[in-house]
């Protein structure tokens, strides 16, 4: 499967699940799918020009100490009709400006406090390795790599 | 916290995730949340009695080989308002034919092959050890454990 197609899907989903490892255990939390336009409307523009899978957060979270010690993490999203994306890979902070500019939005200010360079803002990036898709609850459609 | 303080918010889900592990890798799925009435409705005075955590699931699916090999797993739900409850814990096979008598209904006959008895039907439960609640996005609300 390509990212494209996997974006397809991944785009119209609001929330996701990320999942990061705890030493050996593994901890999960909904978030945002800021590449939803509906959950992210100036980025828009952005994701619609970069294949990307990026998520912002707050540097204190657990998730960010997490990834930094294990860079292994998967992202799950499914929909109303319980067709599900499983993407399994990699974790990797993102610290060049342009990324970080791009993203930023003033509203944001609310939640992460200093602002885009306080020090509580960090994006981070999920880079897909493997995809299992499901039709529907329990029924494995397709294994593969993402290309 | 104690477990009837979890299952309050949990018995409210229609889906759960269930994170499982395929050797360092986790894997996520969502799956009926049957501790809900509303998604299991002959299961209402059994779970009202019972303050188990169980999942009912194919015997040739991914997650019973990944819990056989690795009982680690976790359990992440949500509501609209995206309060989320993580619990973390342990799975075991379950073989008591009480308790599987007690879950099965005839309708489940077209997911499993053979119906209760024809091989294909695997009850799961699920030991919560250790939780964390999120009051919205990202905001830890409590972490300790269940009691």
């Amino acid at each position: 499967m390509t990212i494209k197609e996997i974006l397809k899907f991944f785009d119209a989903q609001d929330v996701l699940l990320l999942t990061t490892m705890n030493g050996d255990i593994p901890e999960t939390r909904a978030m945002n799918n800021i590449r939803n336009p509906k959950m992210a409307r100036h980025l828009k523009k952005y994701f619609a020009e970069n294949d990307r899978i990026l998520i912002t957060t707050n540097t204190g979270s657990d998730k960010v100490a997490q990834v930094h010690k294990n860079p292994t993490a998967n992202i799950y999203v499914f929909d109303k009709s319980f067709n599900g994306l499983l993407l399994n890979g990699k974790i990797r902070k993102i610290t060049d400006r342009e990324t970080i500019e791009a993203l930023w939005t003033f509203s944001w200010n609310m939640y992460y406090p200093g602002g885009r360079d306080g020090g509580d803002f960090t994006v981070l990036e999920f880079i897909p390795e493997t995809f299992k898709s499901y039709k529907g609850f329990g029924f494995v459609k397709k294994i593969g790599k993402v290309e």
